[in-house]
């Protein structure tokens, strides 16, 4: 077998046999494969696409180029939960607690990557003492014991991720649907979990604008499971404005808590009960997504869910004073109003606009290097569908930056006002299972 | 201006801009993009194509990536020729006397390629004495008072063209019409002359099977010589058979000589005078290309040709008496025929397949370092119409190897053998212009 020939094959249009994709993903991972010939494949794709078996096949042979994880010294079902990513996405930390006290087991293991605004690790690390690092013992009794965990990879999982991922990168072969659906589910599959709720965003701060882009990724990633024996589902979710309020690491956590004790953004807690009733019902403890969803209210009315939520960060070493009283937590240097000069309605708000400036603001990593100023973020003060006047308080800036002052016009941009009313989607646009 | 943005654009079907272009190419050039995104662009012109502007920058940028031959010191317009490739195909070594007797200058210079049988360079090689490294001074001498000179190139021409299509070679972007013309077009101009004669093959012994294919590749490489104000035209010409009888370097210098004696096979003759007429047409010496041929008639009839080959090899130092009889040049130990095993017409002869048989044989070079047999090579006894019966002779092969044994089958493979009579393309399929 030689990689051209595969190439070649893909480049016409014909079907990758198992052989060969196992050949090119086994042969990159072992250095065997220049990039050169993967980048021309990765673009073959990109115009030709894969079919179902092929999708499959190719996220099944990356999912085992290197370990996987082993879950099954966890008792019952193990359930997780993935968002393709969006601004002021805190979901997971509302989510993973809530389903946790209806006595789902979450074992979740998190990747580092680059992002605007921090991922999850990054969030639970802005909480003092908090420790994403267990070992596989601790982690595994974490779960048993309390349901829930979040750590950071320990293993080398999914290296062939690694190398094509930061290969389209650089060869504009990222959006892709059999790419970015494989490359998502292969790191899922890895980390063990017998069901996985996907939240695929689409709108301003997703990969893809229109919902039914997003429903084609979703259904792609749902027959990936389906093809490996793991339960699948995906949510559809607006990404057309950030999700709730605040973006920024310590910033997110104050309103994860929040709504954690029901006093949540709107948005985000039907998010929350949504995923979260189509986890429960994966996880078997329900048979009726309606009666997981009642619940789940419940827990969020009674303080169970909160309490979970205090019970996993002290189990990880949080200091859960910081919890009880979010006044702890340290305030950014600068905090600034930003006001609207327009009035009319708020129509969109590019969430990836506000996440760039976000990063700038410190709240981000633009390399790997950089280091993340927790405190940093903005709190936008209006959402799709409010009016606004002259002067009204639209955002608020957290920076310890000094040059803030070059960032507000951006912030400013990123709010699209309108004299007419506009046509706002959903936050659940639909279900894919 | 960055690469990946380059890429995108071409991946979206978008036309790249002059600046593009010269970036890409000039920062391949200089090291300073790597491979893997180059090959991410060339898959992306594969699927989405340039346009004629875009053809022609990037033939330019080619073209000046290195030193370009200035042959302004010869008088007169220059004329050159240039094949896409073929089996049997000596058609350089009698066209460019043919033309120079003619009153024609050719100031030709050649790369010498891997091929099945050799290049031209090698086939002026396997005339004892002959050489093709004269300096820039002998060479334009040479032209200016014989009208014609055949060397080697001497000057570090289009690095560009041997970068890419080192790339193309390993990346399945080889069968693209923008690249195949712009790197062909791009060595033509480097080489200086003023009006080019392409002659575009097509058939089972060259890039595209089906003329019309053919047709797209020349009209795009007459469109690059427009853009870029050279005298540009192309033959499209049937390569569904080998160019006359003999494959091989000593062979094929033997039968140039016959053609230039006028005893020469009815297909390479036809295809000399067309190509010929077509370029003292060029040349400004005749205005008519009937006249043209009848004058490139006469030289053949009247020995002017052959006298003014003699001329040419000598001036390169050439041993002529080789020329003049022609049973000096050494034989293969293993000369041995080859006979149809079928009855029928000739209905195709797979050039390719004998091409590579003949490489095997001793006749061409697969990798750099492999030293040529020039005495090796197949005579082919049968064209496209013949009939034939069981045990005619089909075939002649010359060889020193001692496992020819073991070729024999894939040379009468070659021979597609029917009952009924087959449909055959002219020599000369049509004329761009």
């Amino acid at each position: 077998m030689q990689m051209i020939d595969i190439i070649a094959h893909k480049k016409h249009g014909l079907k990758l046999s198992n052989e060969e994709i196992h050949y090119f993903v086994d042969g990159y991972v072992k250095d065997l494969i220049p990039d050169y010939q993967v980048s021309a494949l990765l673009m073959a794709i990109c115009f030709n696409g894969m079919d179902k078996d092929e999708i499959a096949c190719l996220t099944h042979e990356m999912m085992y180029s290197g370990e996987v994880v082993d879950l099954s010294h966890i008792l019952g079902k193990k359930v997780d939960k993935h968002s393709t990513g969006g601004v002021g996405d805190k979901t997971t930390l509302v989510l993973t607690p809530l389903v946790a006290s209806c006595g789902a087991k979450v074992a979740k293991m998190s990747g580092r990557g680059l992002g605007h605004t921090g991922g999850t690790l990054d969030k639970l690390d802005s909480i003092p003492g908090f420790n994403t690092q267990l070992s596989d013992e601790q982690f595994k009794k974490q779960v048993n014991e309390i349901g829930l965990a979040v750590i950071g990879q320990t293993k080398e999982l999914v290296p062939a991720d690694k190398k094509l991922y930061a290969l389209r990168d650089v060869t504009a072969t990222v959006d892709s649907i059999p790419l970015i659906a494989s490359s998502i589910m292969s790191k899922k599959l890895a980390t063990g979990s017998d069901c996985i709720c996907l939240d695929v965003k689409f709108g301003s701060g997703a990969f893809f604008n229109d919902p039914e882009d997003a429903r084609k990724l979703a259904k792609t990633m749902v027959n990936i499971g389906k093809s490996l024996n793991r339960d699948t589902k995906a949510l559809l979710t607006n990404m057309d404005e950030p999700l709730g309020y605040a973006i920024g690491n310590i910033l997110e956590v104050k309103e994860a808590v929040n709504t954690l004790l029901n006093k949540g953004p709107k948005d985000l807690k039907e998010l929350c009960l949504e995923a979260g009733s189509v986890m429960l019902v994966q996880s078997g403890l329900f048979s009726d997504k309606k009666e997981a969803k009642k619940e789940l209210v419940k827990h969020l009315e009674d303080g169970r869910a909160f309490a979970k939520f205090k019970e996993f960060i002290k189990a990880q070493g949080g200091d859960v004073s910081y919890i009880d009283n979010l006044d702890k937590f340290p305030l950014a240097k600068h905090i600034v109003e930003i006001k609207a000069s327009k009035e009319g309605y708020v129509n969109k708000i590019v969430a990836i606009e506000l996440g760039e400036v976000a990063m700038k603001l410190g709240a981000g990593r633009k390399t790997k290097d950089d280091k993340i100023d927790y405190s940093a973020g903005i709190i936008i003060h209006k959402k799709c569908g409010d009016y606004v006047k002259v002067n009204d308080v639209i955002a608020t800036i957290h920076t310890n930056v000094s040059n803030y002052n070059d960032y507000l016009d951006e912030i400013k941009h990123a709010f699209v006002i309108e004299k007419e009313k506009g046509q706002y989607y959903p936050t659940i646009y639909d279900i894919e299972e």
